[in-house]
Formats: C-alpha cells, sequence, structure tokens
C-alpha cells in the first residue's frame, strides 16, 4: 500500500479514523489533514481525530461505538480497552419499516449456465449428495463414497463429485426438546440444495432418534419412484458389503441421471447468494464488506436472492437494519431473530461480548460494535425483503436476512440449507475457508493478505482503502466473478484444492 | 436360537421376562415353567409372568420398572406403553457407599504388546494426531494428511496411521461461557491419547478464539524443544503450497521419531479400556453387557483402568451405583454428575424421557428405567474407583465412571480423551460403530445379529440367552479379544473396514 500517512474517515461524523498503511505509522507521522501520530498505532487500529473527552462518544461509521475511557488526546491510538462497550440498541424501540429504500432500477441482461432443476431451482455444480439420518452410517457412507469415487465417477465425468453428508446427530440427541426442529429442517433442507439437484438419497441406520420420517416431515422431498432410502439394520442386507453394495446401486442409478443434465443459460436472478465475513479487520467495513454490498446491490437489481446472516454480526447495527425492512412485518421478524438469539445466550451464561475474536481485535475492532457496524455493509443499500429462521429454506426474491450464528461453518452449514448456490466470503484476517457443496469466493480486505496468499484469494478488495480501486469496481469484479464460477466457467481457490469446510449443526438442544 | 419356547426371567422377584426365540412367540406357546402366552409376542419384548393390577410394580432386574397402566394378565404381551414411567431414583436420599465391594483377588499374569509412552501411558495404535485448535484450518490439514499419507507414510511402514483431529469447535463459540471448558480441555486430552504417543502436534489459524495457548492451559503437553505448532496466519507462509508444506515437515520428524518405538510386552493393568454401549435391547442387559461386565472385572483384576460411562443411562439406576463407590467422596462426586446432567436437560427443556430411542423400544426397551438397569452390568461387580467430568483425564485405576452424555460418538470421544487405549462397544440393534484411534470390539447381544452382520460384529454374546453360552465364557473371550486387539494382533472389523467415526464435541455452551 501507499508509502505516505493514509487513514480512512468513514463518515465525517466521526472522531476516530483506521491507519491504513502496512505495518502501522510511528509517532510524528503527518497526514494530509495536518493531524500528527503522539504514539505509533499500528495498521487498521484507530486514530483520534479529534481530543476525545473521557466518558465522550467514540464514533465511527457516524455511529457510537463506544465510550471513551479516559481522555484520549487527538492524534493517540484508540485501542480496544479505551472503548467502553455501550448498550445493545433497544429492540423495543427499533423503528419498523420507516426509511425502506425504493426499489433500485433493474439491471437485465446477465446470464449463467446452470443445471436446472425439477422444482425449478438452479445448480451451480452437479452433485450427488448422500444424506445421512445419524452419524453411526457416516463411516459406512464414506466408505461407499470412496467406492463410489474410484469405480463409477470416472464413467460419468459431467458429474461433478458425490459428498457424504454426514453430522454429528440424529441419536444422542433430544429431539423433541425446544430448537431441535433447527438442526433437523437444516438436514432436510441441505439434502435439497440446488446443487444436489433437489433430489435427496438417504442412508439410515433404522434404530437412530431421527428417523427418516422425520426429514420428509421438515421438507426433505421424494422426486421418483424408484428407491430413495437405504436402512442399513434391514434384514436383507447379510454383513458390511451388502450394504455398501446397497447404497453404491442406488447412488450409481442417481449419478447416470445426473450425468444426463446440461448446463443451460439462465437468468442471473436464479442465483442465490449467501454473504458471510470470517477473519475480519477493521478494513473489512470499509473495502470487502461494502464491495460484496456493492455487487449484492447488483444482483438485486438482476433479481437474484441475496442472504446475509450472522445474528451476533447484526445486533449492534439492528437500529439501521429494521428501517430497511419491506414492511413493519419484515421488521418485526428481524427484530425477532434477535430476541431470540438474546435468549438463547442468556440461557448459556454469555452474552454478545462473546464476539469479536482475538484476531477481530488484532484487526483493530475494538468490540461488537464496530464489527457489527462493518459487518452489516454486506447488505448493500436495498429493501430487506424477507427474514428466515436457521435452518428454512428461503424463497423470496431480493434481500433476505437469513438469522444464523455467525460461526463461519455453521453460518455456511445454514445458508447452504437455505438453498444457496453460490457463496461470497469476505476475510481481513485470512481463512483457507471453503464449502464442498457451493462455490466460495473468497475477498481480502487488506491487498496485504492477497498478495500473501495468491492462491487462496479470489478478489482483492484491499485496493480500496488507497484509492486504487473503487467500491463499485471491485463490486462488479465480484458481481462477474459469481456469474463466471456460477457457469463453471471460473474455479474458486477452494475448489481448486479441494479445501472444503465440514457442515456443522446449529443444534440449541441438549445432548442425551 | 433355541425353537422351544424361551423366556429370560433375570430375578426371582421379577413379574416379566423377556422372549428368547427369534421372530418371537404366538399364542398358546407354552414355556417349561407352564405359562403360555395369551398374545404374541416379539423376540427380545416382555411377557407377564403372573397377573399384575393396574398400578402395580412392574419388576426386571429386581427392580421397579415401571407401573401397569392397566390390569395384564399372566401371558400377555407387556409392551412399551403398558409400562407407566417412574419418578428418578432420589439423589438426595442415595446411599454413600454403604456397600463397597471388597478388593477382587488378583489376576496376574496377563500382559499384551504395546508402545510405550513418554508419560507413562500405553499405546496400543502407533498414530500421528493432528490436532486443530479451529474448524477454519480443517480442510488444509486434511490435505496434508492426504499427502502425508500418500508420500511420507509408505516410507515409515511402522506407523499405522496420521489423523486430522478435527472439529466444528474453535471460533463463533461463547469461550468463557459456563461449560466452554468442556470442550476446550476435550480437545487438549484428546491430542495426548496414549495412542498418539502423548505427543501432540497442533495446526492453528491465527486469529480464533481458541488460542493455542487455552489447549497448553488445558494440559496439552509439549514434549519437544522442536516446534510443534503450526500457525497458518504467520507471515513466513506465502500462500497454500507454504502453509502444506509446513504441516508436512513437522509431521515427517513425528513420523519419524513414531517409526522407531517398538511394541513392548506391558502388563494388562496398562490398559485403560472404555466401555459403550449402543443400540441396545433388551438383550443387552442380559447377554452383552453382564459379558463385559465380566470382562470388566477381570481387567479391574488385572490392575487396568476400566471406564464405564452414559450419564443418562445410569442415572435412574443411581441408587445401585452410589452403594457400590469406593468412598463417600466418590458417591458424592457421582451423584454430582447426574444432578449437573439433571440441570443440563431441564436448561434444554427436555429431560431422561428423551431417552430411549425408537430402536431401543422395538428392541423391547420399555423405557430409560429398564434400559438403565441393563446398560449398568457393564459395570461388573467391583467398587467405583473414581468419578471425572467430561472431558477430563482419568488417572485413577480400577473402575471408573467418566460423565458423558450417552450418544455413541459423543461418549466415545470424550472416553478417547480420558486416555482410552481400548474399547468395547455392545449393540442389540448393530450399527458399524468404530473410532479411528482406538480399536473398537463389537459385542452384539443377539445371536441374529452376529449371523447377519459377521464382518461387522466382532464377538457374540447372544449364545448366553439360550444357555449354549456363559457370561463368564463369553466375559473371557472379550477379555482375551482385548489383550490380542491391543498387541495389534487381532483387527477388529472396524479397523479392518477403516470405519472410524469423527470426533464429536460435547459442548453445552452457546454458538455465536
Amino acid at each position: 500500500m501507499s508509502e505516505r500517512p493514509l487513514y480512512i474517515q468513514v463518515n465525517p461524523r466521526d472522531n476516530v479514523a483506521i491507519i491504513v498503511n502496512a505495518g502501522g505509522l510511528e509517532p510524528g507521522a503527518e497526514f494530509s489533514s495536518g493531524l500528527a501520530l503522539v504514539e505509533s498505532i499500528p495498521q487498521s487500529h484507530k486514530v483520534a481525530l479529534e481530543n476525545i473527552l473521557e466518558g465522550a462518544p467514540v464514533v465511527r461509521y457516524g455511529e457510537v461505538i463506544g465510550q471513551a475511557a479516559r481522555n484520549i488526546p487527538r492524534g493517540a491510538w484508540v485501542s480496544e480497552e479505551l472503548v467502553t462497550l455501550p448498550d445493545a440498541p433497544s429492540l423495543e424501540s427499533a423503528p419498523l419499516a420507516t426509511a425502506v429504500p425504493p426499489p433500485p432500477p433493474a439491471l437485465d441482461g446477465f446470464t449463467f449456465e446452470g443445471y436446472r432443476n425439477a422444482d425449478g431451482t438452479v445448480g451451480t455444480k452437479n452433485l450427488l449428495g448422500i444424506t445421512t439420518t445419524v452419524q453411526c452410517v457416516a463411516p459406512t457412507v464414506e466408505f461407499a463414497v470412496r467406492r463410489i469415487r474410484a469405480e463409477i465417477l470416472p464413467r460419468y465425468p459431467h458429474v461433478d463429485d458425490v459428498l457424504a453428508l454426514t453430522y454429528p446427530y440424529g441419536c444422542g440427541v433430544a429431539i423433541n426438546a425446544p430448537g431441535a426442529e433447527i438442526p433437523i429442517r437444516t438436514i432436510a433442507n441441505y439434502a435439497r440444495n440446488p446443487n444436489f439437484a433437489g433430489d435427496p438419497l438417504v442412508v439410515s441406520l433404522g434404530c437412530e432418534k431421527m428417523q427418516p420420517a422425520r426429514l420428509t416431515g421438515a421438507g426433505l422431498p421424494v422426486l421418483h419412484d424408484e428407491p430413495w432410502l437405504v436402512r442399513l439394520q434391514d434384514e436383507q442386507y447379510f454383513g458390511f458389503g451388502d450394504m455398501v453394495e446397497a447404497i453404491m446401486n442406488l447412488a450409481e442409478k442417481r449419478i447416470a441421471r445426473l450425468s444426463r443434465r446440461e448446463r443451460v443459460t439462465c437468468p442471473a436472478s436464479d442465483l442465490v447468494v449467501g454473504l458471510q465475513c470470517g477473519g475480519s479487520d477493521a478494513f473489512s467495513g470499509v473495502t470487502a464488506n461494502p464491495a460484496v454490498g456493492y455487487a449484492a446491490d447488483l444482483l438485486v437489481r438482476a433479481g437474484a436472492t441475496v442472504m446475509f446472516s450472522e445474528v451476533t454480526e447484526v445486533r449492534d447495527a439492528i437500529h439501521l437494519l429494521t428501517p430497511r425492512a419491506a414492511s413493519p412485518d419484515v421488521a418485526t421478524a428481524l427484530i425477532g431473530e434477535m430476541k431470540w438469539y438474546d435468549d438463547y445466550l442468556r440461557r448459556g451464561g454469555a452474552d454478545r461480548s462473546a464476539n469479536p475474536t482475538p484476531g477481530n481485535k488484532r484487526g483493530g475492532l475494538a468490540n461488537i460494535v464496530e464489527k457489527a457496524l462493518g459487518s452489516i455493509a454486506k447488505s448493500g443499500s436495498t429493501a430487506i425483503q424477507a427474514v428466515a429462521s436457521p435452518g428454512e429454506r428461503v424463497s423470496a426474491k431480493g434481500l433476505v436476512f437469513l438469522a444464523t450464528p455467525a460461526s463461519d461453518f455453521i453460518c455456511g452449514t445454514l445458508q447452504t440449507a437455505a438453498g444457496m448456490n453460490m457463496h461470497v466470503f469476505t476475510t481481513g484476517e485470512g481463512t483457507p475457508y471453503g464449502l464442498a457443496a457451493v462455490p466460495v469466493i473468497k475477498v481480502s480486505s487488506r491487498t496485504e493478505l492477497a498478495e500473501r496468499w495468491p492462491d487462496l484469494i479470489d478478489v482483492d478488495a484491499g485496493a480500496i482503502a488507497t484509492g486504487l480501486a473503487t467500491i463499485e469496481g471491485v463490486g462488479w469484479e465480484i458481481f462477474r466473478f459469481i456469474l463466471g464460477a456460477a457457469s463453471g466457467r471460473k474455479k474458486t481457490w477452494s475448489d481448486y484444492w479441494g479445501l472444503h469446510n465440514a457442515p456443522a449443526l446449529f443444534n440449541p438442544a441438549p445432548v442425551t
């Protein structure tokens, strides 16, 4: 990045700004504004633009991110411990749909090449997913999948892969307890992700608590007359060899069917894009996330579905989101998800201060308020059309809030279950994240990261910080990358290396 | 099994018995006792030995398993819905160490061939385990493990395997919430299982909540001067290739060290055997579990450590266990674990009725009381010497209660973390369960299962039901199988096929 001292002030009301220069700046460093540092400040950490008195608000993004713990002189480092955590925004007084953005201008003519499914969804990969009802059967299905990959897939080059969808769930759980519906519907909806052709194949043990009927009851479809279920305890199977053969036989029928499909031209409105951030830093909210937000606006304009998530990372900015809800009902649903999570954390003896991470703090994020203000930039500027609960499938078009934990793996799993066919992931500290089911485009918030991880980062948004790139420009780059990867023309780095995080369930109910 | 009608009455006080005959029995079937069935009863389900009046106790194992929901005539099927669930035994009035079994006679001269570790423990496999601090790094470590298996392991035939120890944990969790200590110490202690030579190698991302220092603080040892940690975000790594190379380099040093080890003769007292049941039926408590209990007694007599677990499956028999505690302190600790779990379930809106499973019920188990009475038979007859909490390492010799959920995968993970080097698993309905870290000996409660799954069941205890085998005989068979598998002389079916359930954490704390 630039050699001359540079900071980013997001909003004219801000009394702090973040240091852009790689390696940070030393005392005496002077900015073009005339501000001079009185102490050294690491990159992406905050400098006081004016004297901030003890107890006075610290303002970034035009919002109060906390109060000064003591007097902070102009030019000093506003480090994490100098910013006291304010109360969370009130849910009772949040404004409901008071500033609904008008529909954005339509963006026509953008298409991608996808696999159209019987249920109307479109796949961006052509995968067989083998769903499991209980972890007991996981090693058997994994064994079968190894053989399928070696013996069957080579004959069907149009099929991308076969995946064992396994979970530490299905038995030894309080399956009727409050919250148990979340993992059950997650597994059911994950099984019908568009990239599995919306067409589940299920392996069950037989004696488990999560009987297959619980999955069909939670929305798992049965599309064919042909068998869709292997139950290992069934008396027809004599030993392990029979079980594996049964799975392989059913799998080959499905693979043959998948192999006959061709990519067809689909409008961009068939995209269902999940947005997430992980390993964020103070740049995330000014480079990668706003660029993704711009891409989100383009997608919404093209008629697509765009999901943003991560309850604990929007909770402290909820007063900025409820006005954008398309209706008071949508705003109320949004508040309902926040309340549910507040209660969930309280029941577990935790609160919102459990976020951010050590790495977020190292990256300059003082607390969850500052993190949330940066996080919601991913949502762009359009109206929030719908709200979905964890594990639910999303059918609305436009911008949707899907309530999930902020955990990368759990959020990715829940967005997959919601029907995501493309995933965009922003990172500041860097993580070699990926999903087997859906292409993951990783966007860096800092150019240093993109340069150090050239074979993991797909798009660099860092140059926005120095003015060498614009939010709009990187936003268009992400939008085009989505269309390319959705068409199978561009390969994400995680797919290139086969870096795929296992599905991780959100189960708020007890195990037994 | 036998053609002539046969039932098993466990205790002379019992007013019910279970049907032995495969396929069940029809009305009119007459037993040698003169009892005739008044309706058909499936195998392993209960027959009334006398008229049981509505509200009268239903007695099995000499214990009340419930009250009759209506009058049940002699010879009728005492099905699940005819047995009302009684209250759980009081924890306040449980007798403390009132009937401590005397030390059993020593059993000398039994040995096995194991890998002696620097910390004094003994491995039964020679494995490199690569611990991960956060799921973000899992696909990278799995990538490295695939390459290590292909490129390094073939040069070190004395090393059995290298395992990526991955968990959906480490970030996106409330890491300071009550209960979070459980998954953290589980990961730390799992890393130093004797079968990993007690010698962890760790891959961290860098920005995660579960910093490596949390693992060392929870007991993860650092045995060498050589590096034991790769942190992917460290600036020295330029891209994915560097990261993988760093992991492979460290792994090869460890593999070379492991490869120089030889099996040596160790006394049976170096065994740490974890007991578990899964997919139980009404035979489990009269065939497989008592035989395992007999083997447990042999192991205790030989000076070994034997762990039994599964809080929800001992809770209803706790009044039979607290008298056997070696001291009032041990009994109090046992009660403490029951209370903790009662509270945990209550907080989650569940209770003990969340167990048993549909398969347990199909297998004739009316409720958790009957299941628990059969389950504790695994503990044999010796004094309970110590109690450990979930995730803790066990150092005591003799019979130990390790508090875990009954979930097979979680219990297996926690027993591995406790230091288990051999695992015995009983099953009635059948499950192709296995662990990568520790050999798993699967014992069937019914001969039908052993005959139908000849390539999955290691030991059949079913013949005990027909008198063709004895508890003592099968107990000795299990004991000898343990010594053989611990020595690498016998291979369990799960290791033969490579059927290995992934570690599953017990995390009572919230995710964020």
